[in-house]
This record gives C-alpha cells, structure tokens and sequence, in this order.
C-alpha cells in the first residue's frame, strides 16, 4: 500500500468513528441528556474533525513536496498559496 | 411545544445533516477527490457543530436563569460554573 | 474590593502580561528568530486571550443573573441573546 | 529587500498594531466599559494573532520547499513535521 493510500485508510477509519459520534450526539439530544455532557461530546468531535484535517494536509504537503521536487514545471507558489488558504479556513472555523 | 422541545428539535434537525456531510466527506476521501476539497468541507461541518453547541448553549442559559428565578434554592453560582466551564471547552477546541 | 473589581483587577494583570508577551514576539520576529518558535508564542497569547475573555465573560453572566434576580423588569431575555452572541464570536475567532 | 525580510516587515508591523489594540483593551478594562464591547476587541486581536501565525506559515512553507529543491540532503520528512506540529498548535489554540 501506497503511502499515500494508507493515510488515506486512516482518514476514513476515523471518518467513520466520527459519523458514530455524531450519531451518539444526535441520541442524547433524543433522550434530554444533561446539556453540559452534550457539549462535552460536541467538543470532543471538534476536536477529531481537526486531527483528521491536520492528518490530511499532512499527507498534502509530502506529496506537493515531492512532486514539486521530481517535475520542475510545477507552480509551487499555487500550490502553497492553495495550502495557505485551507490552513487559514481551518485556524478561523 | 414548549421552548426547550423546540430548541431540541432545531437542534436534532441540524446534527441528522451533520452526519449527512460526514459521510460525504468520507466518501469524497474514499473517491480520492482533492485534498483542498476535502479541507473545505471539513471546516464547513467545524462551523456547522460549533453553531450547535452555540444553539444549546442558548437554550441552556435561558433555562438556567428562568430555574434561579423560579426558585431561590438553586445554587446559581455552580450553575454558572458549569456553563463557564462548557463555554471555555468550546472556545478551546 | 467588590467581586467585579476583584475580576477586573484579574483581568488587567493578565492583559499586562500578554502586552509583554506581544512585546516578546515582535522582538523574536525582529531578531530572526526560528519561524517555529514564533507560532508556538503566538499560539501561547491566543489561548491566554481566550483566557482573559472566558474570565470576564464568567463575571458577566453572574452580574446579568444578579441584576435579573433583583429587578424584574431587567429583560433578561436581551441580555441572554447579547451574551450568547458574544459567545459565538469567540467559538468561531 | 528580500522576500523573507519583506514578510518579516509585515509581520512587525501587524504585530505593533496588535500591541496598541491589547493597551486599548486594557484601558477599555480600566474605565470599566461595556463587557461585552471588549469582548469583541478580544475576538478582533485574536483574529489579527491568527493572520500573523498565517503569514508567518506561508512564508516559513515557501522557505522550506526552496532549500529542499536546492539541497538534497535537507530532511524535507522532519521539516514537514515540524510544519505539521504548528498548524496543528495553532488550529488547536
């Protein structure tokens, strides 16, 4: 397996726990849980959704690397203003 | 329907689309569309969860305070604790 | 002291240090210090700003509930919806 | 001026600006104004903090791809580590 693919196995590993999660979220709303242990859960999948966004872009910038590195015609100022502008939309939400 | 019942409902309303844009981006990830993509959607569904919280958080406030009023017993200040304790989770993740 | 002053007070002395800490990155910046060391500073004084507005936001919903116990004509429900607001720009900064 | 020195001067220069806003805060503290006024100048000079870790990144990522395009022996996989560990601070903070 591919570097690439195996990152990509562990993003949807975690996708997954994620959806459960939310589910578990949506069921304790349902049954009038206590509010503060609601947030608490919202705050915990925050928290995964951004681990799974840092472990993409990770993932993203070792292959800009290394195709900026094999193939001299690619923009790399494109591309890192690209990854800039995703970094900010997640530093802001 | 009361308030409070109300409230839940947006609320359940809101987290069933959440899981809806979960699976998206897990089948977005599992189709190999472009990173960047991906990022994107991952902070709409940051937001779309922090606005929930914001939601129930709301509701919470409301129904503290209309309790304290009602009635002299309850202990106003751990309340408020509780809820501060909530708020500084949610700034923080 | 009163325990709005006392909060305030808190508060000051915490916005004193995170001026110094500002201080401290612009130097750092100046002085060509490693780009990651930087961010790990700047992160720092974003979390002790979050601090400072949990801190000041925890005074005010205890000021709110008191002023709302003794008078009631204060309309709380206005207050609650000012304060929620604040809420969620702090969430989403 | 090089183009590091010229993103170090925008760097200073918001970070100066940044500086006059957490002095503004304080005396907005000390003259007792409107709670929830200041909390939105915290929510201003933390979205300013987070703009200069941004522009900061984006120079430090141009930075780090030229030096592993002209040095092969650069370890481009602790570099990007490295990188990965800031975003991640500061999406986090």
């Amino acid at each position: 397996m591919s570097e690439v693919s195996e990152n990509n196995a562990a993003v949807l590993t975690r996708l997954r726990r994620i959806e459960g999660q939310i589910r578990g979220i949506h069921r304790m709303v349902d049954e009038d849980e206590q509010c503060m242990d609601v947030l608490t859960q919202i705050s915990a999948v925050t928290k995964a959704l951004q681990s799974v966004a840092i472990l993409m872009l990770e993932g993203h910038l070792a292959e800009c690397v290394t195709n900026a590195m094999d193939d001299n015609t690619v923009d790399m100022n494109e591309k890192l203003s690209e990854v800039t502008a995703a970094i900010a939309r997640l530093v802001r939400s």
